[in-house]
């Protein structure tokens, strides 16, 4: 009878671990540094001895786990190699053939990104659902795809890039992944402190956004309060994201956008700005496509990974 | 032994029908009409009688008959539920019940752009991939997506809905979905048109697209024979395409992109103005997908239906 699961996220400065029910209960949660130098050969190694350790503390049997589902940030494909992840400083691994041969036990791998997103669809916001499209706006702008409560990895485990979609020429300077124009550099919490800069130096126009630090928050907590330069800061978020979302939902018909990351602490004020963009751009099949908020945090990786052996 | 299926693509004037051998022969292809009237109610059973006759006709067993595949334009979910066809006049139809009733096979049943993507992987410009992307630039642009050597079908069978993606505000026209800017709107043999029409009449520089009717078969004449205003028309065309293919493959991930449809006649020359802008904004792990054209033409729908029983 299998009655347990383990879900690992894998970052680049902690591991964050789980055991799990296999009905979904986390029974205990626990962090272990990620060990990235010599090429971040330790970390398999670390995460196998940390499950292994958890079996025995808890005194469980092997055969009552079900397996092992790890999240790692790169692409990884449906067999479970990652082709790099150049956060952990790793290069090509079969995550999957080495975990198993470290554990004992049955793995699954796959990208952080998706991972967390399958962990959304099981146990946050997208629960109900079966195919969804989460966006996760933090630094950058993740993307997960679920078709059929499973993960979409593309031909290479790279699909769902979805802050690199090209939105606005007029950005010259480069985003992280070396093209110009990217939907992460107007729609993550920096993209949005970008846009809220350009108000600022286009006009000397009063704003609660001069008084002290400029960040997503600040933008909209001003936006709550009324401020018209940081409505307008969030007018031009919404009209890039939601335009971006139609074009999202033309290709995968979705049934639901989950939106998570620091951003979606804004709570649902951002559906006021990102749906009326979403509605006028989209196809009239998708214009009934919901929109949730994450809810599980920095913990929709473990649920996510868990998920994964189920 | 399954030695045989039937591959069957509706259209709004006709029905396409073909007689395959399991490996991927066409032993037999005939058309009948649409009988379009009275809600289409004819049509299905019309399909059903061409196909008993052929078995007939051949002395063929039912038992050596895999099953039928047909394509139908409008959206199919994964159970082979068509929620409305225009051209043909239906409303919510369960054509793989109906079918099975009729004929007493097997039936699957797809979109039609889907399924003419499905014979282009099984037997046309995508053999030997198993992840694709097809975009029929006809009147209109049609999207088909294979994952896994199977159609994505998306939520509501509404999925690939790639020519209407938007990529132009300036564009305040409707397309025929409802919106304006849609790619259908610049990229279809009707949207090159539509550029041609603007370069001609934002000056008096004299082009070969001046004499006589301007399609996007003259215009790619012209392009060949070095007309610089033809060549500003395939630049513009050139550069909303690859633009709306590198967002594609960044949600996708696919291996290879198919070209098909009247615009694909020009052949090669379409690379040259795609490919150089889908290389500009493509993410780097993209850059690789291979470019081919269609080769089926209008039997890829019977091909693709054929296949999916398979």
């Amino acid at each position: 009878m299998k009655n347990y699961c383990f879900g690992i996220d894998v970052g680049g400065t902690t591991v964050k671990c789980g055991l799990f029910s296999t009905v979904g209960e986390v029974l205990d949660k626990w962090e272990i540094p990620s060990r990235t130098e010599d090429g971040g050969k330790n970390i398999l190694p670390d995460v196998a001895e940390a499950i292994l350790s958890k079996i025995q503390e808890r005194g469980l049997d092997k055969e009552e786990i079900a397996g092992v589902g790890i999240g790692v940030p790169g692409p990884v494909d449906d067999d479970g190699v990652i082709a790099c992840a150049v956060n952990l400083h790793w290069g090509r691994i079969d995550i999957v053939k080495e975990m198993e041969a470290l554990t004992g036990l049955m793995v699954k791998a796959g990208n952080d990104a998706n991972v967390a997103a399958l962990g959304e669809l099981w146990k946050g916001g997208g629960m109900g659902y079966h195919n969804m499209v989460m966006l996760t706006l933090g630094t950058g702008v993740g993307g997960g795809i679920i078709v059929n409560d499973r993960i979409f990895a593309g031909s290479q485990g790279a699909a769902g890039e979805l802050g690199h979609v090209h939105v606005e020429d007029a950005i010259t300077d480069p985003c992280n992944c070396g093209n110009c124009g990217c939907l992460e550099q107007v729609a993550s919490a920096t993209g949005i402190v970008r846009l809220a800069r350009e108000e600022l130096e286009a006009s000397d126009e009063p704003s609660l956004l001069r008084d002290g630090e400029v960040s997503a928050k600040t933008v909209f907590d001003a936006v709550k309060q009324g401020d018209p330069l940081a409505i307008r800061v969030a007018e031009r978020f919404g009209a890039y994201l939601g335009k971006a979302m139609a074009s999202f939902a033309a290709v995968l018909d979705p049934e639901v956008f989950v939106i998570g990351g620091g951003v979606s602490k804004a709570g649902s004020i951002l559906y006021d700005y990102i749906k009326k963009n979403y509605l006028h751009y989209a196809f009239p099949t998708a214009r009934n496509v919901a929109f949730k908020l994450a809810k599980l945090g920095n913990d929709a990786g473990i649920y996510g990974a868990a998920k994964m052996v189920l």
